[in-house]
């Protein structure tokens, strides 16, 4: 593997087995055992960037992964929510069977719901950063990047988009994915910034253009993609002749398009010098997903 | 009116409008306004908690507005997603029809979403208490009591219980209804204390048992009361055949043991003296609203 595939899967592993305690901590019952399974596997490519920007601070990794149990806890709640029947209606996620199909809407909603109070849960301990401004810092953001002016708005849009008129325009479609998928990828960057009370503008830069990358190579993804690696259903958006980056903009233009932003991504890290080696190596894993 | 039914109007009338001004700040969308539309109306009787422990504690309004508000969202989140098709389904919710009948469902999973990130935002606010650490046992405490060892807790207890082959008996029914009901009013009830990191366990007392007479009411007023003054369906336990307090103790062992509850909860606030003449009458109209 390479340096940062070792990286990314050390921390994943960190994470993964965080939030598994975390969940095992509450009382019996099913949608406790629901949770577990709704927070194991994926990339926690979130929460990679947590611990990233946070040792970037300065931060050791025994505090920054509250937060990035965090954010993959918010993260995984979305999933779970987003593939129920009025939504997505999905019924594979991350190679399995959705949280919905193995047990039941009832319990996929409540998973949901109890996955974003932990996360919550999560970022007020003592340890999840240096000070308590540090991890008011991170509640009051991720509250922000989560709510109805982040994520949820986001899918609010995405929502609307499906009974309007006209197919989305490339600006339309850009703020819309700013919120659905931006906002916890931006939120996950500037997390080490927050925790140290430090300037956030650099890392903000990075994660809006690593954001934008990132579904565009999602909706490359969707159109080129293997659905047995993938681990998801594909070509969803083609079939429902919803607007995409590949739609807006061609194959070869969302490729080149995806390529720019990743430069523009790894410029704004200049600050940090060789200590982001990990973060620029982790915009070129993002497209890599698609190439 | 009395006096205590003019405290929880203008207490009711602060929390509405902070939290209808918290959601007016987001950015337009469809659910930001069946949020609004989800937190307008209701006794506010939980914010009513929170100000009302505050002001024991001598902390002014302008500041406890704040949790009030941020319970209300989660009270407010909780019954949307309850009404929902594969919860509850209830058309009726304080008189008007539910989210998902007035939107659909997808926007009733996403305004509950939202009001969840809104009411951690609020209480990370420079001015949700007087210190960051007084903000933090706020946030921690409200993970724990709307999480999975809180109200998502005592729903996933009521979802088991319906596959269950043998109908609840007292003390399961009282374990669910603590999480269920019982969590939120208990972090009402504690929230003034925590603010002022002062003892929060005789408040945790009072909340106890005015949680579990307030669920003994609400068994009551399903069997007794008036739909439309209700505002929403009533008989559906009965109907589904579920144990209640109602079906275990008889209406007029449920009634007696809710006025010893009061009684209890009552005595619980000795310590406070006169100052917590509105927290004694609180637990009054409780049951008051059953008889």
């Amino acid at each position: 593997m390479s340096d940062f595939a070792t990286a990314l899967h050390s921390a994943a592993e960190k994470i993964e087995a965080r939030l598994a305690a975390e969940i095992a901590a509450l009382p019996d019952s099913q949608v406790r055992d629901a949770m577990a399974y709704a927070a194991r596997g994926g990339k926690k490519l979130r929460g990679f960037l947590v611990m990233e920007s946070a040792r970037l601070h300065g931060i050791a990794p025994e505090i920054s992964v509250q937060a990035a149990a965090a954010i993959e806890a918010i993260h995984a709640y979305s999933l779970v929510h987003d593939d129920l029947p009025a939504m997505d209606d999905d019924d594979l996620r991350r190679g399995q069977p959705t949280v919905h199909v193995k047990w039941d809407e009832a319990t996929a909603i409540l998973v949901g719901d109890a996955l974003q109070s932990l996360a919550f849960g999560l970022l007020a301990r003592d340890d999840a950063a240096p000070t308590p401004q540090g991890r008011l810092a991170l509640i009051a953001s991720m509250a922000q990047a989560a709510g109805g002016a982040g994520m949820v708005l986001g899918q609010a849009l995405d929502i609307e988009a499906e009974t309007a008129t006209a197919p989305l325009s490339l600006d339309e479609i850009t703020a819309l994915q700013a919120g659905k998928t931006g906002a916890l990828i931006e939120w996950s960057a500037c997390a080490g910034a927050r925790m140290a009370q430090a300037d956030t503008a650099p890392l903000a830069a990075y994660a809006r253009a690593l954001g934008l990358a990132f579904q565009i190579a999602d909706d490359i993804l969707d159109v080129e993609g293997d659905a047995a690696l993938a681990g998801k259903r594909l070509h969803k958006d083609a079939c429902a002749g919803k607007a995409t980056f590949v739609s807006l903009l061609g194959l070869d233009g969302a490729k080149a398009r995806a390529q720019d932003l990743i430069v523009q991504a790894q410029a704004a890290l200049k600050v940090y010098g060789d200590d982001a080696a990990q973060l620029r190596d982790a915009a070129q894993f993002v497209i890599a997903r698609s190439n």
